[in-house]
């Protein structure tokens, strides 16, 4: 059995309390908030408060708020024997400021309160100051059946920063793309499937051995025709990443 | 019933092929390649030749071949009868040299020989000089069970556009998001989740909608701490994808 407290109510902090509350195995202890109206509607299924030192002594204490009150929120709280984790990809684990034992609970997925998560594709990456800290970790995380990963504080900004990479700057080039759509009259749906396949294919596949198109052949005719009729910004960025795909390939 | 002829062996036309021979509704009259050993594993289910007017009389010539070969393999092909398409995407249909009808049958998708293409998940974007090809384009396109779409030589040069974009240039962002993570001993597969879900989001909100991260949401202190961390190629493709993020939230 772990005993599991949740500060904070973002988007993460709805997902895990609401996953928390159907296993056995764990026990969600409270929820804490600074406006405690948010939480009103789970005051029949935990304990809830405003105050984050009623919160009921547990094993984990999970900080899940925004990246910047990580410090002021974690200096507030005291606790003896609990470990204190937060949630955030781009913060030090050392951000962290409390005597008690620290840790890092970082989970790579995109959230939308609207939409309900499964957990069996979330990924968490784990870091602790000690090894029993890591295995009670690694223990919530199968429990609900989350795969989980080691990763030191160093490499979880890296990882933040490839997220930015295949989530942030993906879904602006489909942005783009329904820019082009709208401005043509076609239908952005035509894009979805070649969106899906294109995701799909580097499950199976490393993305240097996925890539197609006029710049991995250097079809220097394609590119000039698709050059003449994009917009400043768009052969920008068409230059740059056509650019950066063809030195690829000159390695 | 519909008689098909296919001219060419590369991907697309190995697929049409195959699909092609599941349906009582179509005739394969035959497949044409220049080096008519590719073919060979063909001769007992069709027609095969190296001299493309052997081809039998067919309602639709289906000329898949590069696109700087169009021109030429479409000049040597002489039909009084029937309908003569390409299926590329940055080529319009004046490309077709003869004095049959013509017209355009280009699957916007991604395609490998080695990975069974679902047809239902491949929308085509048909053209044609008259309605009468372009309903029997539209009967052949739905008897292969997929989606098709009326697009113009213009349009559909902008959806080539638009598919560089959203496959060629997302698929070198997770080759970014791969050297980052190989560099720092990081499992890629932990971004695959949120390359899948990411892909998924823009199946039920447009992109603008679905757009999250430190762009967005002008978060500077988190955009100059990853710059911090990513070599000249990285530092300038992150800088110039930030920028567009925030000029399209200004607007």
């Amino acid at each position: 059995m772990i005993s599991v407290a949740v500060i904070g109510y973002g988007n993460l902090a709805f997902h895990l309390v609401n996953n928390f509350q159907t296993h056995q195995q764990i026990t969600l202890t409270g929820v804490f908030a600074r406006d405690i109206n948010k939480l009103s509607h789970l005051q029949n299924h935990t304990f809830i408060t405003d105050d984050i030192n009623l919160l009921p002594v547990s094993d984990i204490y999970i900080i899940s708020v925004s990246d910047t009150s990580i410090k002021n929120v974690s200096s507030n709280l005291k606790t003896d024997s609990g470990l204190v984790v937060h949630t955030s990809g781009a913060t030090a684990m050392e951000v962290l400021r409390g005597s008690y034992r620290k840790g890092v609970l970082y989970p790579l997925q995109s959230f939308s309160k609207d939409k309900k998560i499964d957990f069996v594709n979330v990924p968490f990456c784990l870091e602790a100051e000690n090894k029993e800290d890591l295995l009670l970790l690694e223990s919530l995380i199968k429990t609900i059946g989350s795969k989980s990963y080691r990763i030191s504080s160093a490499q979880r900004l890296k990882l933040h920063i490839s997220a930015v990479f295949v989530n942030n700057f993906v879904n602006h080039l489909y942005k783009i793309g329904h820019d082009i759509c709208q401005d043509n009259n076609i239908p952005f749906e035509i894009l979805l499937p070649i969106i899906q396949e294109t995701s799909k294919k580097v499950q199976r596949l490393t993305p240097k051995e996925a890539q197609t198109g006029p710049a991995v052949r250097s079809d220097d005719k394609t590119i000039s025709k698709h050059l003449d009729l994009l917009n400043d910004n768009q052969k920008e960025i068409y230059n740059l990443l056509t650019q950066s795909i063809k030195n690829d390939n000159k390695l």
